[in-house]
């Protein structure tokens, strides 16, 4: 159902998958359209499940805890990069870190790796407790929906810096990633203009924390990455990925 | 006097030009090295006027309404970008235009812009009841303090958008401009490769609001500036700045 600037609300379903089958929505998606958009049965929506595919549907049933959409048509999907980016991503302090997710995936990353270094407020502990993966789970959802990707960024299971080191050494990440340093913590980073040689298919990009990477761990990033600096002034830490993503896709011609 | 990282603070005093001057800080950025640094008398400081000089001085007298610095020496500042962009920025809902302010700033803009187009939810008359201008003056010196800048970019007086046309029109604003639209507001709208032949000196980046801009405000814009889009996802409108900046200035080598 179209709002008033003509916009068909979207709804992530991750079981959509066929034209002609209904699907019932997840639990959080059937109450924002239950009771934020007040749809009725009849309204025309799309469906996107998180998968890149994207579908003209109709809400065939509204009950009080379940509603269900069947699925009429195939759209095309708003297009993906074609370099996929990770971004492991030391772990920010406050809502800083929500803030990041939501802009990377408004950015069009294929993957998201949380990550604990030297000069992280938080511990691996901390994460889990505070059940922080599956709010950026939600964090990203919502991004997508907003962006218009049929896309969900998997939110990957946070590690230690050490562990990122090894996933890229052994291309469990893709690899070489390019490590974001302040310019005056390496001599000879790379600008975006200097890395304008497109990977041709996959890169992680790694992102410290607001107090910066520790020397011994630009050393052990620099054996799997390449070092690259965003310019002479001090961005904000939260800053960084939006930045940098704009930078680089902007000379790979994303 | 360096913090704990080693950072010694740095303060905005227009009235720094020349070494050994003694100058008066600023009220607010007195009550900022007196109340919340908590440095005294002979305590070294970094004094920046604004304009592009930035001095290593020493604090020589601190009392309740002035504290005086006497200017030292002379330091580098950091380098500005070659290209001199003004950012034309429709004013946004809320605290968004203070974040826009602040990213730009960071980003390295030489001015801003505000602009009242036929989508804001803000009058010219508003703006000045509320005295936003003065606030996003402040705003831009917090936020030249903490990238390192020692250049404040002017924020210019609010305009409506057809004045901003006429000042472009009339190169009183940097022309030809580039003008930043919805993928699906105009055909053959540039992406930010498209647009690597650098200006030589100066432009202007003219950004709507949230609700976008009115399709003949398009039409009046496209007689003046380049039009320009940022790829297929939906950008916030308080990222779309920061984003084109990011990626404009990869291409131009910035």
């Amino acid at each position: 159902m179209p709002d008033n600037r003509g916009v068909t609300a979207r709804f992530h379903a991750p079981d959509a998958a066929r034209i002609g089958d209904t699907i019932r929505l997840p639990p959080d998606e059937a109450l924002h359209l239950r009771r934020v958009l007040r749809l009725e049965a009849g309204a025309h929506v799309r469906i996107f499940n998180g998968r890149g595919s994207e579908f003209d549907g109709v809400v065939v049933d509204i009950a009080k805890s379940s509603v269900h959409v069947r699925l009429d048509g195939v759209r095309d999907a708003v297009a993906e990069p074609r370099v996929s980016v990770t971004l492991a991503q030391a772990v920010l302090k406050g809502d800083k870190m929500d803030d990041v997710i939501r802009d990377a995936v408004m950015m069009g990353v294929a993957a998201i790796q949380p990550l604990v270094s030297a000069r992280s407020e938080m511990t691996l502990a901390a994460l889990v407790r505070g059940r922080r993966r599956e709010r950026w789970e939600r964090i990203a959802v919502a991004s997508a929906k907003q962006c218009g990707r049929a896309t969900v960024p998997a939110i990957l299971e946070p590690q230690t810096f050490e562990d990122i080191v090894a996933a890229l050494t052994q291309m469990r990440l893709p690899s070489p990633g390019i490590m974001f340093v302040e310019p005056s913590a390496a001599v000879g980073a790379l600008t975006p203009a200097e890395l304008a040689d497109a990977p041709r298919q996959a890169t992680t990009l790694v992102v410290g924390p607001e107090g910066g990477w520790a020397p011994d761990e630009i050393a052990r990033g620099a054996a799997t990455c390449r070092l690259a600096t965003l310019g002479p002034r001090t961005l904000r830490a939260d800053a960084v990925p939006i930045v940098a993503i704009a930078a680089l896709f902007a000379v790979w011609g994303e």
